[in-house]
């Protein structure tokens, strides 16, 4: 027999995981949405002539691509950028200008697990196409903080630059990723590396230290304190941030908190001529991709989940197969109150064994019924956490239950 | 240039589709979960081995089969069936018993699209694994009606039958499935169909027509009825229902509705030796698949659903670029009380542009404040459809546009 297993790098979401995950993409949906931003879905699989010549080679090796029955060359979805170039060049008029679309859709690379990292994982980005304006630079930056205070995380910060200040000192493509390097391996070992390139490492790393804002970004800055947030505590400029992709035009910004140093939670930055590679003339856009599983590390770690494993609320028991029916009935009101309720399934099981059930799958409530408390109109609710049990109607365990309901979250 | 285009058989679903979808896809979702099932999502790519030898020669045909990049043969999500099977056997001890998931995704099929059908289309399944009890199936053909009655289906009934009533009548697989033609073709055919196999057609017809409902079936029914549901109305006995595929062992069912003539919307049944093909034991199982496209198809027939074509609810324009600040002030106030607010992001742009925007993305409130109405600390409202406009205090403002917001549904 064939031994059952997921491919690496791909992973189930059991239901307590996929319910945590669902958790928090309706939270960064809903702020979306809030800013106006509506959602997009592409196709998983695209010509694999949409996908080349897009990434760069490096890139490339790290696609899905193959032949389908068709003979036709296809690809998996690596991101969500080039999928949304091409929508953008395929309806054209019929979307309004500016575009501005949210997407969260799984994405596959063929990337080293090794390095920790997962072949397929979800992307949830906001971008705003067809205008240069700063102010679509603010607003995502501000949507992003949004994002950030929604998720509870503790101590938000969205560090910004603008690439131009690297243009001014002519630093090259490479110069620039290593500047990058600073959070993770420390100014020394940085003006060595930029040594190497033969350059004065000392003199370029004091040029970047004491640069300053650009005026598009003390701009941006004025429109974020109006905005009512504030300098230092909830966005930065730093100098040397500059980001790995090779396809920003100006501003750029990282979102990290303090409480978690494992890397950056979200990052983005206007974009002006990335579509012109699929559309043959440039059309600015601006942008932000959160790291989703990043986000849930953090958010687990924090304990700022408030999930529950399951979306039951009770179970109801059935007492003996005699009574069934009473059973069926007692779970179909409080389903019409929408209260997430199962029903043991096995009318012939004991019902220890169906607490054991209630307990495996950590439902909070149990309720029991047997002949007389039927007779008395009323039913048993069990606390399972408490081991506790209170009789009562069946009209105040619906209170019961749905008041505790509006207080859970 | 590369012709920016989609592969035959997928879709790109712009915003108001994907809203759509969205919507209907949180009623089903919500109405799973109170019934207690709990959400899986597994890998989009699975082992080729995990896929082969479970779908029989012919549907394997459509599997998307390719090797990767470390030669491995892997294959695409071609229903949630098996992918359940492998989690199932893959956790088994992990996962409580009954196991009841929903799981709502994806999958790819290379069909042949003359006919119709999409490559890529979404499922929405649930199944209950490891009980073989009847009330299981009361249970899942319960949800279905719930499911059908949440989205407002004018008149929904479910078709139920019994497997085992052709196995009394000694009926090969393929004499089934002229059975199952009944609907489409007529009394005439499917006899005439029949006699081609060699059989008496007219008898066997006669014999069905007349056939009773199983003990098990029976029992069904009377929970159904106490449960709520009405017989003829809301379910129905129906000899001749017989599902095409193979697999089922005992009840099965479909999802009909009389103002949608054009197919069923759900269906399902009990297959209680699926499952043994990959885990060597039998393990019974019950569950429904809902078809979303034909639902969506009925839905949108049925003018039943409610979408806005943008969450946005308001516009907030700019009157002139010194009055930015003020805007901006606006829209974030606004987005605090959740109200979906755009601003428009050139604040260079003449009024009028701003409210064709507007109008393009049929948003229907557009809020103007020029430097008197800041002055006299008000706002201007204006009703996009009525082009009516009405000046009051911004907290009047936030009032109408959260109560209308509730109204809304």
């Amino acid at each position: 027999m064939i031994t059952p297993q997921t491919l690496k790098g791909f992973r189930d979401f059991l239901p307590y995981e996929a319910r945590k995950r669902n958790d928090v993409i309706k939270i960064i949906q809903s702020i979306f949405e809030t800013f106006g931003f509506d959602p997009l879905e592409t196709p998983a699989l695209e010509y694999a002539s949409t996908l080349l010549g897009k990434y760069g080679e490096e890139t490339e090796k790290l696609l899905y691509l193959f032949e389908d029955n068709g003979g036709r060359q296809v690809g998996l979805r690596y991101d969500q950028t080039v999928p949304l170039a091409r929508v953008i060049s395929q309806y054209n008029d019929a979307l309004p200008r500016p575009f501005k679309r949210y997407q969260i859709q799984p994405v596959w690379r063929a990337e080293n697990t090794q390095k920790g990292r997962f072949r397929e994982f979800l992307q949830c980005d906001i971008d705003t196409i067809g205008i240069s304006s700063l102010v679509a630079d603010a607003e995502i930056i501000i949507c992003v903080l949004q994002v950030a205070h929604a998720l509870k995380l503790p101590s938000p910060t969205v560090m910004i630059n603008d690439r131009t200040v690297f243009d001014s000192l002519k630093l090259s493509k490479t110069e620039i990723i290593i500047l990058d390097k600073l959070d993770k391996i420390g100014k020394d070992a940085v003006i060595e590396l930029l040594n190497k390139e033969g350059l004065d490492g000392k003199e370029i790393f004091d040029r970047i230290q004491t640069s300053e804002k650009t005026e598009r970004l003390c701009k941006i800055f004025t429109l974020l304190s109006d905005a009512g947030y504030t300098e230092q505590k909830d966005f930065q400029f730093d100098p040397f941030l500059a980001r790995g992709l090779d396809y920003y035009t100006s501003t750029i910004f990282e979102l990290k908190d303090s409480s978690y140093p494992a890397g950056s939670l979200a990052g983005g930055g206007r974009y002006d001529t990335l579509i012109s590679r699929f559309l043959g003339k440039d059309i600015p856009a601006v942008g932000v991709a959160f790291g989703f599983d990043r986000i849930m590390d953090a958010l687990e770690h924090l304990g700022r989940l408030q999930t529950t494993p399951t979306a039951t609320r009770v179970l109801v028991t059935i007492f003996s197969p005699a009574m069934l029916k009473d059973s069926f009935m007692i779970a179909q009101t409080l389903r019409r109150y929408h209260i997430g309720t199962e029903i043991y399934l096995d009318p012939e099981a004991k019902l220890e064994k169906q607490l054991k059930y209630a307990d495996k799958k950590h439902i909070p409530y149990a309720i029991i019924q047997g002949t007389e408390e039927k007779d008395r109109r009323i039913i048993q609710l069990k606390d399972m956490k408490k081991q506790t049990q209170h009789q009562m109607t069946l009209e105040d365990c619906i209170k019961f239950l749905t008041a505790h309901e509006h207080t859970k979250g």
